[in-house]
């Protein structure tokens, strides 16, 4: 047995120390390399060492079911469970009744939590089911999760939340009303990369970021099931920016911690049939009170692309890949060095962002504190795609200055 | 959702294509670049998707006792269970009772299943468990899968596989006897970049390799219960060499495919009192019936370090990480191109490593292939650490040149 | 004296040799990697070996007077007649007759060829001076360059080649009067890693490109005199995107090759009051009748950003730095693999960019072959910048859809 | 023209006030960012921005005759002059006149400072040469050195210096006689990267470097004529060690700042005819008092590699490649964090290795600075290789314990 084997939870405590290092004392990148922070001997930043990272949670409490069984729900999100410490899967929603069944299996569900969308109401009775994640096509989040309120459950619902502002404004109603939590699954919110360039952002280390560029693309397989209907309008709602481009969306006012007051934006007509009732190739330019700029595109057609640039007064920096499942990097350079955050060799992020997702849910409402992914947040972002769609049409630039949504 | 979060299982198909092609075609470096194999239409490689991987086996059949409950079966062996196909967790030996049955708890183990170091041999009466998973102190290995096998389980063993050789043809002899079989914890085998590496450098890319490097250092926590031990000669059997150096024996080895004839070592005496029993810094060249060198260095001293030189006739390349939980890179380089094979952005390698690791034994009970890290192999390893000693010792050339050991 | 130290010719001529496979045979990524492409004997493909390669040819005959004496002018270009093959430092033109002495001293200039702005038309008379090259603020070029051309002169001018379509039109009305040459100083199109860009893409090696992103930015310093001109709209025509974003205009049209039909823009309003004759940040967006997209973003008050994102059907590419006087680096990368070009480490690239464009005019005028960065080549990106102006002015897309330039 | 062309004073500025942020918090990585270690005049060099950098001396004054006329020195070499503030290219001397004649030509030297070997000790009465620069196969550097110091000129010498101890230090003392400078050309000494790496390292930055690993190889090409010599014993006294491996044991000794007290050695035995009068494949470990090692390997037979492991107890870092002509890279990681060090894409280095090497030494002349590359430096590094190699033949540890060499 290695000791390079054994490294991980205190490699993960170091981590943790220099966060907080650059949090408190909201020092230069990388702080913790000063003559003056690094104490005389250098094992010392290593806090006392554990053996044993906290463990899952037994018996964890909080059940969720999960709506809709496709690839990103059974490759993904059950799997994540696993490493949840307060969340665990209890049921399944589908109309594949023997589809549930294999992965109940698999899962150790019992078939008594299986649900069709016929008897889905009855889910209220069900105790062992707390909230539901809706991992549908996305016009069919709406009433489900309508439903899902009425039946007393929390909701988590994958983004877009909605295909229209309605849609949205009716979810966040409903969920209002059931008092209970709507949370919308932006899983980047849960990446430690991306939560550390947000860190290092507003603390200022690379200065004032005034150009943003995102750019969120992957080449659609329509063979693939869940290819189709992506390209349909009346279940998905729209092309790349629905699907891909919202990463940008949502990833343009966490960098720059501001919403827009105006966009503009150009769809690239394409000739491929199939993208009859969708945009393939969209690009956006959001203008912003303070003079920053961002530009987002997406694309159905270029090979898998996920990077955001972001140029600030001092430095500037690139994430590259910027919304992967894990691995995702940053860059930040100016003159002849360069700083990168990535995720370290011998920590496993495994399921983190999944599993750290799902957990959020439990601990806010166990916590009290604010969702990091409400409802609202998912409202904005639908109005800013309609925006983005409107401008597209129009031709010309569209106001987006609602006033401050976190405010709504 | 977004086609991003689908994209996994079409991703790794294409993975599983490229090899396909590299392997038969033995064409260019990663196959789908030569104009002959990219097919008109750019989708079309794509496999026809499937929505959903292979689902785990609900109730796996195999199932494994851990033996140690210290970081590593805790926190990368026990969750890894989760993403086994075929493996399961089914019970714990464990010395504190306490701890094992906090973990039987969140892993659902029943308490039945949890044995001290004492009724460990009434292990043998339980259907349960098929296997042992030994992550022990180095020197205890030996006793314990004996007893394991008089149990009549199959015995999984961290690496170093012992302190000594006479231990280590012991533990051979001892599954010989029991017709069970001995796997080691070599957990590179079944890192997928490393399984590419070896699968390019056979195919010629690079040329035939000449001179392997590797380096492989972590700086020792001794406040960590975990560093204790490590550098207790009576536990260990030796220092960095048995904890780190190790993946450099192997590796070599791997890289290679051959074996050494003799080897120079050379140990770096240190002030330090906690090295007093065992070295801190130590280096090897081994030399190569064929003409290749390898040189190895291991530290107890520096920061975390893991990185491969492979230098082949044609390209020079490079692993860096080499030997990390995920996000191992190979890197071949020749004039002015560089071809990098790493980890996809959006397929979750998770616990793969751990979990493949875990899934081979059954495999392999099940297909009768070979085992991809035997007893034997773990025996040659114990061999070269035990000549690396002993050419630093009498500061002269040892032969390692006993003949292929495969034959034994 | 080591090989390493030896291996520069080697080395190019391995260089010269891979473009033309490629270009030739057009096939695997960088040619020499698919099968038929490797020699069995993997030295075959470097070439009978030559000591020395070419020397610049003594007096080097084609002698260029250098017309402004900024920093560019006397820190890159001048420089890099050391290293050009037929060109030569002949002259000087300046207003600052001490600076000019102390240049001529230096490069061994004779006194006779420098000339004032007052007595530049005398320069007809010097056979010493075949070409001028224009390195002033941008609304300066057009005047002198009628005047050059008067004098019987070749022009090399750099971009933007004027301040207005008129300007530029008018200098390439009196280049085709006086016949001769007019070439804009387009060092990319000289840069190694972008010419073996632009042939990998012409050959299809990342599919059919479709979104192009350029950000080309840097901090302005207004205390150093050249700052100074540049925010001065009289001077300069223009804020970052004359400066900078030029690049990025160019390098979508030469990444596509193709022309765009529509622009549309955005300009972010600056509170900075050095920013109140021209833009700081812009942004535009050009749709092409393929169905293509590009994005260009310039600052100058954001560190210094030169990345091109190339989204290709089959791979994504990013060139970053793509626009650095050296160093540029192009990475294409699908699924777990990456393939990069990048300057090798044993050939020094030098002034080469530089001195490349020099040596380019008296090339074609003694080859007689077409221009790489023509009087005309320099009009479409005047034209196209002013329709970015135009767009975001008017805040609606601009028609660019002027036919084809080239056959002008 | 562009402001990314004019970007060098304005880049420095930018840096300067990135610097003077990380001043007054007095934090971020890279050593000269902490405020106490930033010497107060390290900015000096860098003038208040102004447009023009130090402009060469016009007729420099410090004539350097080349001896000998291979690729490195007409490829590198000579061409470096033209970047040189000091030094000009004054003389040739060459066997082979037409040859010198052509390069006399293209480079405006007077033919009458054209020498042979017959004719070279006449130099003494050519004021026009200052010191020569011997670029000879290895064995040939001795004698005409010796030649070269009774002719009254300071010498540059390639390294290795020479092919034995005697000779070497028949060189060191024939300088003392004439009392002319012996100074050999460690072009790395003159590298950017590699003195800020050593600026970082002493400053503590990566905590005590304890582990060294240097790998320096090419394939040769035997039909290249440079290729030839090398594999002569009586010209280059050695294989892969004194024409590459050189570098590795020059680093050893500025990374650690520490001479070896002992060595081991491999040679791995080649069948290939070419290596029949010297080592293909070499391996060598260095102990040193401090209780670090240093591990070296060169090759003649595998793809260009040159990278430097440099474990520190804080940090790890990695040069790749170390020893380029330019674009060498520093990078330093731990944990999550990576720091690196590379060439900045706006500032041309140019030949400056080269060039700086040159101007050396007219500056200590000048100054009377020590030298940065002595003979004796030279002489150390020949008895290394020297034990090297007779460690590899005896097969057994050489001791290296000869006492500061510094002070004799």
């Amino acid at each position: 047995m290695s000791s390079n084997e054994q490294s991980n939870s205190s490699g993960s405590q170091t981590r943790r120390n220099i966060l907080k290092v650059a949090g408190t004392a909201g020092l230069a990148f990388g702080g913790r390399l000063a003559a003056q922070d690094i104490p005389p001997n250098h094992l010392a930043p290593r806090p006392a060492p554990q053996s044993i990272r906290p463990l899952p949670e037994g018996r964890r409490t909080f059940g969720y079911a999960i709506i809709g069984l496709g690839k990103y729900a059974v490759n993904q999100i059950i799997p994540a469970f696993a490493e949840c410490k307060h969340a665990r899967l209890a049921g399944l929603v589908s109309g594949d009744r023997q589809k549930a069944e294999r992965i109940a299996a698999a899962y150790d569900v019992p078939t008594k939590n299986i649900y069709s969308y016929d008897n889905f109401d009855d889910i209220k009775n069900n105790p062992d089911i707390d909230a539901v994640y809706i991992i549908l096509p996305n016009s069919l989040h709406a009433d489900i999760a309508e439903r899902a309120f009425k039946a007393g459950k929390h909701v988590m619902c994958e983004k877009p939340m909605a295909t229209s502002v309605e849609d949205a404004q009716r979810m966040v109603d409903a969920s209002r009303r059931a008092n209970k939590q709507l949370m919308i699954g932006y899983r980047c919110h849960f990446d430690p990369i991306t939560q550390r360039t947000i860190e290092l952002i507003r603390a200022g280390h690379i200065g004032k970021p005034r150009v943003i560029t995102t750019e969120n693309t992957d080449a659609l397989s329509v063979e693939d099931p869940s290819g189709q209907w992506r390209v349909r309008r009346a279940l998905s709602g729209g092309g790349s920016l629905m699907d891909l481009g919202i990463y940008g969306v949502n990833a343009s006012r966490y960098l720059l911690n501001e919403d827009p007051i105006e966009v503009t934006a150009v769809i690239a007509p394409s000739s491929n049939p199939i993208f009859s009732e969708v945009e393939d190739i969209i690009s956006w330019t959001f203008r912003y009170k303070s003079g920053a700029l961002a530009h987002g595109n997406s694309s159905f057609s270029t090979a898998a692309t996920s990077r955001f640039g972001i140029q600030g007064e001092k430095l500037t920096a690139v994430m590259d890949p910027a919304t992967g499942y894990y691995n995702n990097t940053f860059k930040a350079s100016g003159g002849d060095e360069v700083h990168v955050l990535q995720d370290p060799m011998f920590q496993i992020p495994a399921l983190n962002q999944f599993s750290a997702q799902l957990d959020h849910l439990p601990e806010i409402l166990a916590s009290g504190a604010p969702s990091k992914a409400t409802g609202l947040e998912g409202l904005q972002d639908v109005k800013l795609i309609q925006a983005i769609y409107r401008a597209a049409a129009l031709r010309r630039p569209v106001s987006t200055d609602w006033g401050d949504w976190r405010k709504i």
